[in-house]
């Protein structure tokens, strides 16, 4: 007996001490605002909870929340007048937890994250994303595609209930019944919120994919998701800190170059911060960055006039705010080269940017701009109905940039050869000479067809191959090749 | 010496010990029927296979078969007659270890996979995807593709092998010598056995992946998969028993969610238990399941009358039989509701079927039935020949359901965003308008084509967009928030 | 005090008995040759880049090099007069560890290395694919994409530094500045250069995947590869020899059966060796093996006449060389099937070569040889231009092969049932028929299609479906089908 009290008591020792690691383990917001948790309604909860849904509770618990005692309530908490409180068993409660929410203890982040291209993900209502999902497809396309990544407009039924057709939704740019935008849960899955997870590939993964923007297939097959999967164990994942060649040192993750801190700069929210070009658009544009005092960001391209900070301006809202900050596309580059400098010396750095930049160069002018400048004569010549994707050549030109185009990119921005080539430039090739091209002259009709061609395509030597065809010398040597290289056959 | 000889004795018991744990954790079934295993043949086998196959005689050793003494003879042994016989240096033994053999052990197993669509999957032989494997591609493409998951039917040369068209196969519904359907190494590779292999989404991914039935793409990309990434070694994926809940809370498998047990759900191997809705045809319906006595087991569509237990009726094989249960599209579904809330609150479930359901509606109403019904006129017309795939529309319309459609079902039933539209209800619409409607009306020709279209497809509201296209100011919308939100281009 | 120096006492002897243990660990070759490495001058490039390039320090620290004393200018260090030497703050030291560096240390894998087809993989620059990449595409596209994998030739601009458009490049068939061929760090990635990473399958996915040559989608979908991600702890793939079946045995990765050694035969660097058909052309044969004294090596096609060992003939490129070893497509699978023997008895060994003979051949038969032979035709007859790609019917011809045929031909060699069907032979069946054939009547015009298509494809009974049809009684079985097994619809 004796000597089980004396481990009791050792226990109870024990569990101070682990204790105060634990303190010392939360991010300084945190341990400055105790008292924002702690809530005596969540042991409530849990009783029920507990039993309900045994496994949402038991990965809160074990998670650094739970460990805490950050309970239920702490976080469900709503206030009378909340657009989404609801009495559930006497407690007033919401279920979304918002961006607003998560800033009582983190508000750092919750500031980088506002006004970011993330939080702004939600806002694409009036796009033709919206068009080809909305009309094309149909509303429960939108609610099980789209939003399920860019964010809901989430509408609260009479009672605190949420309309389906926008929950359950935890995409990037979420419009939360609070106003806010975003949700923290789209990478910090509930409900153990491991910091160790968001910072894996996987959870950017799940929206970064597909024919469109094909993040997470790009950094797979890059060496950096090739070191990942052989050494993931020694990085330390779920550490407080995370500062890359201080914690770890074997392979970069997503957040690694565009969330995470290196030895000379934090961390951030704002996940553009880094990005230099963006790839996003038909035309690729570098991006100068405008932050304004209210944390509003907004990307302008390179050569539009930059404010002075403290210069108060119309924002492309229409709010008039003023400038806080403005970061140059050069600036956000060095910001990360910094991040590249720490496992790779400078001429692979520098070598490593001429050959993206030529890349998304050659695709902006060979490709992009010439057939975006004749889809803008086709509609003024009223070639193409005013009516977006109602005939073929507008899906062709639309997958030409938004999907083939856009991978291309992707591919040379992140060292994935495959998706450059294969699933990039090849396929942007293919499409322009075997489908857009006959299709200008099938909708133009002649003369119009060929004044648009030669002026916009085949006035660029690289087109001319397709006109021009090969010498015979040229011919000669392919052949020659395959004799000596394979022995015959192509 | 002497301190050897200790270390020998308390080796002894230490062996005696872990005896009787391995002992307890054997299925019951197996408990009570030690006899059936531990063949005194099985040195002999052992003795020349471990130097001729040594990786897969010491993957069974290590192995819970190996470490309970069930040995290479228990599985393969062979009774006079059996079609599969064959003398094997003195000993009478087959290839092939069927659910039959299997069953010794395992007969819960055994007869619940049984009647399984699993257990059906052989049952290709005269189905359209047969035709596309055998006439249109070639039987070496059935043997290397389409029957190494549907499973071949095993045909014994004279002798006892078999012809190479028909094995190596562990197709999940290969028809055995023996006459029983299946193949439990289909999940439970051989030749260790491992549970914890079985339970991993991997094994599941063998079959469930692809331009048609892409689950495990889908699963990858969700917050399951996301979890499971993170959290796999919270998983106690090697345990005996295996109850979210109660063994692990971390992340859902495959398993987790159609096989496993809930604290208030056994297991199962019937795969589709729990499985309201059918993904698989042109259409989707809801599926009642009606169970017989000798366990064949089938599916009958949402209004069909459905029987009273104890009935003895004509099943669809023609076989009259007596039935044993009934589990309707609800029970099922409530048994996956369940599962789910396990770790989600009930809000989260319903507003997640409603999603699930809206989009399978939206699939079946404004593309499947409308291109179905068009189909079936062309053919009744005479403007299709009876001959399948020999006419493009004819593949058209295959891809549009078989693959596209069931990619954006799957993609909705396991919240895998970009399935849902992407490589789903994307690909469905753009399918739909640019390739099927004008190859109808190629087909079809005036007036039938307009007919044709106007009675099934421009009767509904969601298609009316292709005719009308939109109004100026719905244009100006999207024009403004190209400007507002990137400062111009689309 | 005198404890601390005691344990430092013990600390010193721990470290010779881990020195003696990393001698041990040390490749024979590395044991034999310690005066070449352990520069002074290394820690000198330490002191700099620790600070500037802090992980790339580290991971080379922690990796065997580092551990055993191998230093940045062991390995980096330059002779005058070599092309890229340079001046780097008084030493002179390359950027590009080749192959001929690090034949220093590991002469046996670079003599392996030599002649293979990954060392001749940068002599694409007069193929069709550097057509496409080169001028359908563009050279920053080649530069990103192609000689990602390929390798570039690397242009030494004045003062040592590289041009951009060839570098950073770790393609496996790199022209180096000294004239070898390769990048050992392709797949010993830097600069922990651990040999487990290249063991994995990562390693070699980064190349071997997409729509031209999946072998790494195969592996993943495979038995083999579901193995893998089950079992990968259990693989000890960071110890020094590495033989399956002695020192694993739970799952194979692609080094497993292509490179790494069974107890029978060692391990060898040249890819290609156990390789008997070639699935890289048009067209796919069986190829015998010619090795040159001087590690020249050359594939020539199963019937072609085998020189004598000891014999002086010309090779392929134009040199007379000596005959040091001939390797048959005969040889070359017993070599493989070696391997196999390790985990898989001898009737799943022939049964799966036979299935996988049987689907190349049908490839072959059916599909490359007819489309092969037409195309032939065309150009002869001028149906078609000489310039290559020009014309929507090279385009459909080249990926019926180079992309499709592939596809199936790699699904059925490493047993992935996905892409030998849906991804492959459905792939080539439906381009064929679709597209190939009508492009082919559109391009040759009558009557030469039809003698074309009656010579080359219609005289093979495996078409006739194709003008026949199916009869009552077959379409009737496909609808009964439909109506037992699923109750109605297909």
């Amino acid at each position: 007996m004796r000597r089980w009290a004396l481990q009791g008591m050792r226990g109870a020792w024990l569990v101070g001490v682990i204790g105060v690691i634990l303190w010392w383990q939360l991010p300084a917001h945190a341990q400055a605002r105790a008292e924002t948790w702690g809530a005596k309604q969540g042991s409530v909860c849990i009783g029920c909870h507990s039993q309900q849904n045994v496994a949402l509770v038991q990965e809160w618990r074990i998670g650094r929340h739970g460990q805490a005692g950050v309970n239920c309530f702490d976080c469900h908490r709503a206030d009378k007048g909340d657009p989404d409180a609801f009495d559930h068993n006497g407690f007033l409660i919401a279920v979304i937890v918002s961006p607003k929410d998560c800033a009582r203890c983190h508000q750092k982040q919750v500031d980088e994250q506002k006004g970011s291209h993330h939080a702004k993900g939600g806002q694409i209502l009036a796009s033709l994303d919206n068009f080809l999902g909305e009309v094309v497809g149909g509303p429960p396309a939108v609610a099980t595609g789209c939003m399920q990544c860019h964010g809901s407009q989430i509408r609260v039924l009479p009672g605190g209930k949420f309309d389906p057709a926008t929950w359950p939704n935890t995409g990037i740019g979420r419009i939360n019944p609070d106003g806010s935008w975003g949700s923290c849960s789209a990478c910090h899955t509930r409900h153990a919120f491991s910091v160790g997870q968001a910072r894996r590939p996987d959870a950017c993964g799940k929206c970064h994919l597909g024919p469109d923007h094909p993040q997470i297939e790009v950094y797979q097959e890059s060496k950096h998701g090739i070191l990942y999967q052989a050494f993931q164990d020694r990085l330390n994942l779920d550490r407080r800190t995370w500062v890359v060649g201080q914690d770890y040192t074997a392979a970069p993750t997503c957040s690694t170059c565009h969330i995470s801190a290196t030895p000379s700069q934090g961390s951030t929210h704002d996940v553009g911060e880094r990005i230099s070009w963006t790839l996003r658009p038909a035309i690729s544009t570098k991006l100068n960055m405008i932050v304004y005092e209210d944390l509003w960001k907004e990307d302008v391209p390179e050569g539009t006039p930059l404010p002075q900070v403290g210069e108060s301006r119309k924002a492309k809202d229409g709010k008039v705010r003023k400038v806080s900050r403005v970061l140059t596309w050069k600036q956000r580059r060095e910001k990360m080269q910094d991040v590249c400098s720490q496992c790779h010396a400078g001429g692979q750095i520098t070598g490593f940017y001429k050959q993206f930049d030529d890349l998304v160069e050659l695709y902006n002018e060979k490709f992009a701009k010439p057939a975006t400048a004749i889809m803008g004569e086709l509609y003024k010549a009223n070639k193409l109905t005013a009516a977006p994707m109602d005939e073929k050549l507008e899906w062709t030109y639309w997958e030409l940039w938004h999907h083939e185009g856009r991978r291309a990119r992707h591919g040379a921005s992140m060292s994935g050869p495959d998706y450059a080539w294969w699933h990039g430039m090849y396929d942007v090739a293919k499409t322009f000479y075997l489908h857009f091209i006959p299709e200008v002259k099938a909708a133009a009709g002649e003369p119009l067809a060929t004044q648009l061609l030669d002026k916009y395509v085949f006035s660029q030597p690289g087109h001319r191959w397709l006109k021009e065809g090969m010498t015979k010398e040229q011919l000669q040597k392919i052949q020659d090749f395959y004799r000596q290289r394979y022995g015959g056959q192509n």
